[in-house]
């Protein structure tokens, strides 16, 4: 099943190419990732995993730590409480958000973590490392990657972007009212506003196609109105926690790396003979970031 | 059926908002459709509805005949040689396209069709009303709104813009090798390095959220590689050779008109109190497009 699972998210980042009427594979970015020097390549540390088990699948998530140091911790805590078992995906909205977690006043343990956290949902931008990208954005005077993140940045803060793919932790309406223990992930074009407004936590690496499917839910806000519609999570586990065997080796294309400035361009300037126009520009959110299993 | 997928369209347009630990309604674009007069909104013509059956409901697209006036008759023509009934969802590729056709060889009549089109990537931006956006966008120096679709433009020529929902007709490798018999739709952040690649030919009104969910396929780019995973399409027909009764009579905010603006600036500039930051800028393809049941 993992080589399966990640078979699949490799060809969610790779196989992206155009509609056409015959099946014209990409040959540019699959040669430079072949062509590319193991250096260039980080293996993601198991204590920023998520193993997400749903009934389809297994759904691995990459925290992000940097950014959200304190939520990447609670959401260990609650993983080792056993928090997340027997949660449930609550709320699948078109072209938007899908998130799971417990309903209110469903009293499961919290083990170490916090019932509360402030949100993280900026900070300084001296000293943290932004690989830029060199064409416009509508939200941000800085965009690029950090850390193997799309990242924003202006007025010397920066901050998580919502792409597509990227977790965050839900909150109520005042900042420090989320804990990390009701989660989404973005399932549509990329909802930006919601920069700096909620805590961005991490990334889904593996799996994105098992979650983005959930049946839409016809409650307001996507939420589903009969408990049979959900979609049970039997466990949310963190790599460090699992038997080595159990381990699955991932590594992540660094963005600071000279292989993912070629990724980039490749996916800048298109030169397959499909594409008719070029483009000569990239969106954040359009820019692959390619994950594969380490050779064994 | 109708109002039921009618009411799921208009709540993937009306109800976008934040993830949130309570469900709080968003009071202010609904107030702002609510007080707008008739005259704001647009009964979208019949002859350009194309209703599509699938198993589990009906999809709606409006043809966009101002872009792709060619396309817009083919497609036409090739619904009234009932091409599209029994043809499949052969594509579904996460973040992508999910993609509807014939196999190539697979021989359906193809009446008063053309068996190719020459594209329409674009036209010249004389004489066409957009109601501009404000806001920097990566791909193009002017986007907006013509007639209800998003669209972008530079150098005197404007096209239709790759967003959500967004279908266009795929093609093979040279420009007239598409005929509208092979439909695409846009499932996930918006691939603009499409545009003008590819011509679009409209965007779905209501029922998107039973494209987006269909199961990503496990073959390159998304092909299903077994006929069973397959979706059937009973039938795609003009909503103008229906008979009266089976027309849904369907309205669309004019995006030329006063209340699209107040839409527009509601969404770029968030006031309802869950938001800690207003961003006060807006995305294309973030902008919503809202379409209504006429009141009988």
């Amino acid at each position: 099943m993992h080589s399966k699972s990640v078979i699949a998210a490799l060809s969610f980042f790779v196989a992206l190419t155009a509609p056409s009427l015959a099946q014209t594979p990409v040959r540019a970015l699959a040669e430079i990732l072949e062509q590319s020097p193991a250096s260039d390549w980080r293996s993601v540390e198991q204590e920023n995993l998520l193993y997400m088990e749903l009934p389809a699948g297994r759904v691995i998530i990459e925290l992000a730590p940097d950014y959200a140091p304190r939520h990447a911790e609670n959401i260990r805590a609650l993983s080792r409480a056993n928090y997340f078992n027997g949660s449930a995906i609550v709320r699948s909205q078109d072209n938007y958000v899908v998130q799971w977690g417990r309903d209110e006043g469903d009293a499961a343990a919290l083990g170490e973590a916090h019932p509360t956290l402030q949100g993280e949902f900026d900070r300084p931008r001296a000293g943290v490392r932004i690989t830029r990208l060199r064409d416009r954005d509508t939200y941000a005077r800085e965009v690029g990657f950090a850390n193997g993140f799309p990242a924003a940045g202006e007025h010397g803060r920066t901050w998580l972007a919502h792409c597509y793919g990227m977790v965050g932790a839900g909150r109520g309406d005042t900042p420090d009212s989320g804990n990390g223990g009701e989660l989404y992930v973005v399932i549509g074009h990329a909802p930006r506003h919601l920069d700096r407004n909620v805590t961005l936590v991490g990334r889904v690496l593996v799996g994105m196609e098992l979650l983005s499917i959930m049946p839409r839910g016809t409650g307001a806000l996507g939420f589903y109105e009969d408990a049979a519609q959900r979609t049970a999570i039997r466990s949310i586990r963190i790599g460090s926690d699992l038997p080595a065997s159990e381990q699955l080796p991932l590594e992540a294309l660094r963005t600071d790396s000279a292989t993912f400035l070629d990724v980039v361009e490749s996916r800048r300037t298109r030169r397959e003979s499909w594409f008719l126009q070029p483009t000569g520009r990239i969106n954040l959110c359009n820019v692959p970031l390619p994950v594969r299993l380490r050779a064994s």
